[in-house]
């Protein structure tokens, strides 16, 4: 056995271990970095205006000061600092005020913004700029923080104070090595997916070309906030509880369990203690272990309401509409699902809820696999796709059925399709402190697979329905185009007059065609008008069921009554949509569908309201 | 503005944050914590054994406590711990010997063996157990341990000397909540794996159910230890240098460079600080950030050695031969790639090599994506396989003209291939702290797309060939069939005795055939017979090259001399070889390689030693 080494176990501070770990806060290329420090500071922007019922206002500007180094500005309107706090909140790891809160935040850690003033720090020696203000300050502080990596802790080299024009609101000023690029994850692409589901900001970007971008605010209404909540006992492990115990030894348990759980009444405190043979007036601290796992254990076996759920705030059917509009309308996609809210479920204790959408078809390639759009609390996740549930879900689906090319029924499948997914949550477990992707967790995945499913269910509706009009289009449209010609052509030979051929096309089609044209009249009213025509035998009479696929119609139903052979009979209705619309959806009542082109069968289950598309709302 | 929300910041001890994002120490589901202790511990024990130049024994025992709670058990011979040690070493997050080294190790961070004993006490509330004994301890020392999560400190809840058999070693015993399974991605599969690659350990696995698994030691030798060095210049930030600078203020810059940094010689000192316009003898600590910023920058233009290799301890060719022989020779893959050993390339000043084997054909599906196989410091990663550099390498490479079926040419290729790639460095930039998967930064993505090309140009070899033979040998059987039976047939017809075909079979054919059989004669001994027959018209002389794909021929050549058409001449030979020995490669020379089935042209720079694969050895 080989003596020498000698064993030299030591201390790692926290800034130390991630000094060496930089790739781990997602600092891992020159390009990412300065990704990284935008979306730290603009996180935080959005994370303080929200807290504070604020409408944020945001710049960013960056500037090329040297071959590889940038100087990044980010300011908010947001509530300001105290001044007491500024050096450890951009100078501190793992300090901050959210994590000891249960509630729905874009950070959590406290380790973002302070990983974008260390890595400037490392690479070009600079320490951070901070102007802050709050609304009660008379004067804006003015700070140069830095970070001591041996003790973890912020340095402040200059602290001032200044008049400024500022209201309230902070300003943070990073030096950093990297490289700027556009494109494919890049900063350009963060804001615009942020700006996508956050319309209440408005966000003015300059980037190191001095090309300013703006993106307005699209709504002057704050999002629901999101209240703290306690933790929930499903999901508490044995740890936990001897923890909750060991802060209030005194207390009786029930006492513990009530003050310290949310949904825990006074009569569920009591179920739990008398399953697991508990006394409720025992003071917590004096609990053997066995009977601390008892009640951990009693929890899963006691009805206890699920958490409350106004610690979250899903975006919500409109506003994944509005952001799947707005960044990809562009693409012309011929089919936007109705975007799918799950009901809230509960991961270790923390309420968490999944919502999803998709756009298929229109200017989108088929060759290529379709394309993933997660957001996590609102912030779009642009890298580790691979790592993410998200990807996981996906992957595991069969897609074939929904008309989407997949080796062997798994993989990412290849098709002109786009997927929202949004998960938001008091707590998401991320994979690495750079939250980029969210862990593969069994429950969780299974969780957006069911939105995926409700999903893409519609989407095989719309495909088959349109796989049907086409063949059912392309077959009338050789007979009428056909029949006239024939009509024509023997009416020369025989030198006659052609006879009118629409009976014969009856005849032969036997069909009722409905047509429909649309025509924008403003922001968001369509006109739609159109004809019936009887290309049958008989004289028929039914009724044409109106369902827009987005928006709605100022028209229920049409009444079609005594169309005669041959006949033609116009419709037109409006329909008001923020969408673009396309196309309405007919279903006939009182008809045989099968003779009808441009309509279906009306569901047994039809509504006027809900239509084909299954969606649960929270 | 909402004034009411009090921001409450605070500090977070490091193991609250761990507790809270247990995921990101790889504890997200039941299955996977128990595969994370049973990781955690065996990596531990190899590195200390490695350290001490001990041939690795280790113990795994499982045994099932409860419903869902479990006793793990990993007992080593290693040296054992210090008893002032143990609380700090399994009790305290972000402690440990081998983060403030430049040496390649298992683990790095001091973080994996406390988060299992961390786990084991959220989830059963037990403090783990733990027995050690150093060399010249006379007793073995006996902790239970667990950790104060508020003070990320470790907490002796008892300890004990006893009289044990133990000559020196340590055992962990920890209790937690889990589940187990067996398949992909399990404890199984992690030893099984590890096996393969530390053929110098023996280990012995007992599974909840009592069934014991023995992986027996089949080399009596240690790998090549593993030294530590210095940082290098190149990959270090102007924060490194202001951070060594500020340990050493008195002494000279020149000195600090000197003492600090690998491959800084005295010269080479002088020549970045003249590049740099810093004075030699100037103390470092008044330096100014300008002049730390020039010598930085000076670091990259003055030419200086690699750093030193002797810190990296990579598998060499034939270890990853016999991994890949000892774990998937049951598939009978029909080619084994001869391994790639990268030579070492420096990121972020740290050393790293790449290595890489694959294998081919055999029982292995067609139908599935490929299997990756990917170690990282000796250590199979089982988990989060889309998040690495190693997939998106394999993702970015065009496999279609290997024979791999991969839609447009990116992605994850399907075919019956298994591909293992292993990275060793000082420092191996791990996603998260899981270490489940390299981050994807750019350079080190290269760098195993270079290791892959060179593995798959001799997989694309080896399929040309293969094809090139089928095609020449389908028309040969096709032809050796249907002329004797034509000759035969009108033979009847005309009443006459059939001619001889064979000098018709020539004239059609126009080859030369070499056909061989391969006899095992013991584990590594293969006895090859054939015989080469004239098919042509004419008298041919010719050499035939042996070129055994694994291992070693007797023979060199065989020189055929004055062939008769249609006649035949046998050889035979030996192979050595460690792996199944199933074809080998002929070449010919003297002779038009068009005429010849069973051999391919001589390769210009053929040799006896490299045959057509491409290999760098570091």
């Amino acid at each position: 056995m080989n003596k020498d080494p000698v064993s030299k176990n030591k201390e790692i501070s926290i800034s130390e271990f991630f000094n060496k770990n930089r790739h781990i806060l997602g600092f891992e290329s020159p390009q990412k970095s300065l990704f990284m420090i935008v979306k730290e500071a603009v996180d935080n922007s959005l994370d303080a205006c929200e807290e504070f019922g604020i409408l944020p206002s945001v710049t960013v500007q960056m500037e090329k000061v040297d071959q590889d180094e940038f100087k990044i500005t980010v300011a908010d309107n947001g509530p300001g600092i105290d001044r007491k706090e500024v050096a450890n909140v951009f100078g501190k790891l793992l300090y901050g005020s959210r994590f000891h809160q249960l509630r729905q935040s874009r950070g959590q850690q406290g380790i973002g913004i302070t990983a974008a003033v260390f890595y400037g720090q490392i690479t070009t020696g600079k320490h951070a700029l901070i102007l802050t203000k709050k609304p009660e300050d008379d004067v804006t502080y003015r700070f140069e923080i830095g970070i001591d990596v041996k003790t973890n802790s912020g340095v402040v080299s200059s602290e001032d104070r200044q008049i400024t024009e500022m209201d309230h609101g902070t300003s943070v000023t990073i030096w950093a090595r990297g490289k700027y690029q556009e494109g494919k994850q890049s900063i350009m692409e963060y804001l615009r997916e942020t700006a996508a589901v956050n319309p209440d900001m408005e966000l003015t970007f300059t980037n190191p070309d001095g090309k300013t971008i703006r993106f307005p605010r699209t709504i002057d209404e704050l999002p629901k906030k999101a209240v703290p909540i306690k933790p929930h006992p499903h999901g508490t492990e044995v740890g936990d509880l001897q923890f909750v115990i060991s802060e209030a030894k005194d207390e009786s348990i029930s006492r513990v369990l009530q003050n310290s759980f949310s949904r825990v009444s006074s009569r569920v405190a009591e179920e739990i203690l008398s399953l697991s043979g508990v006394e409720p007036d025992q003071k917590a601290g004096t609990l053997p272990l066995k009977d601390i796992k008892a009640i951990v254990e009693a929890f899963s076996r006691v009805k206890i309401m699920p958490p409350q759920t106004d610690c979250l705030s899903p975006l919500g059917i409109e506003y994944i509409r509005r952001g799947l509009r707005n960044v990809y309308e562009e693409l012309r996609p011929s089919f936007y699902s109705k975007p799918v809210v799950r009901s809230p479920i509960v991961y270790k204790g923390n309420p968490m809820v999944v919502e999803a959408g998709l756009v298929y078809g229109g200017d989108l390639s088929p060759d290529e696999p379709i394309r993933i759009v997660r957001y996590a609390n609102k912030v779009p996740l642009l890298y580790q796709q691979g790592a993410c549930a998200v990807t996981k879900a996906i992957s595991d689906m069969d897609w074939r059925s929904f008309g989407l090319e997949q080796r062997s029924g798994s993989g990412l499948p290849f098709g002109p399709m786009i997927l929202l997914v949004h998960i938001c949550g008091t707590k998401i477990p991320y994979t690495s402190e750079s939250k980029e992707a969210i862990a593969q967790v069994p429950e969780i995945v299974e969780e957006i697979r069911q939105a995926l499913r409700l999903s893409a269910r519609s989407l095989r509706t719309f495909m088959r329905k349109r796989e049907r009009r086409n063949k059912a289009n392309e077959k009338y449209r050789l007979v009428a185009q056909i029949i006239p010609e024939i009509s024509l052509k023997s009416g020369k030979i025989l030198g006659v007059d052609p006879p009118d051929t629409s009976r014969t096309i009856s005849r032969v089609v036997n069909v009722v065609l409905i047509r429909e044209r649309i025509e924008k009249q403003s922001e968001d009213t369509y006109l739609v008008s159109g004809e019936v025509t009887n290309y049958t035998n008989e004289e028929r009479s039914f009724t044409i069921h109106i369902s827009p696929p987005a928006g709605k119609s100022d028209t229920e139903k049409i009444a079609v009554e005594r169309l005669e052979p041959a006949e033609s009979r116009p419709f037109s209705f409006t329909v008001k949509s923020e969408l673009p619309y396309r196309e309405t959806d007919f279903y006939v009542e009182g008809i045989d569908p099968v003779y009808v082109i441009g309509a279906e069968a009306l569901p047994p289950d039809y509504q006027m309201k809900e239509i084909s598309y299954e969606v649960e709302e929270p």
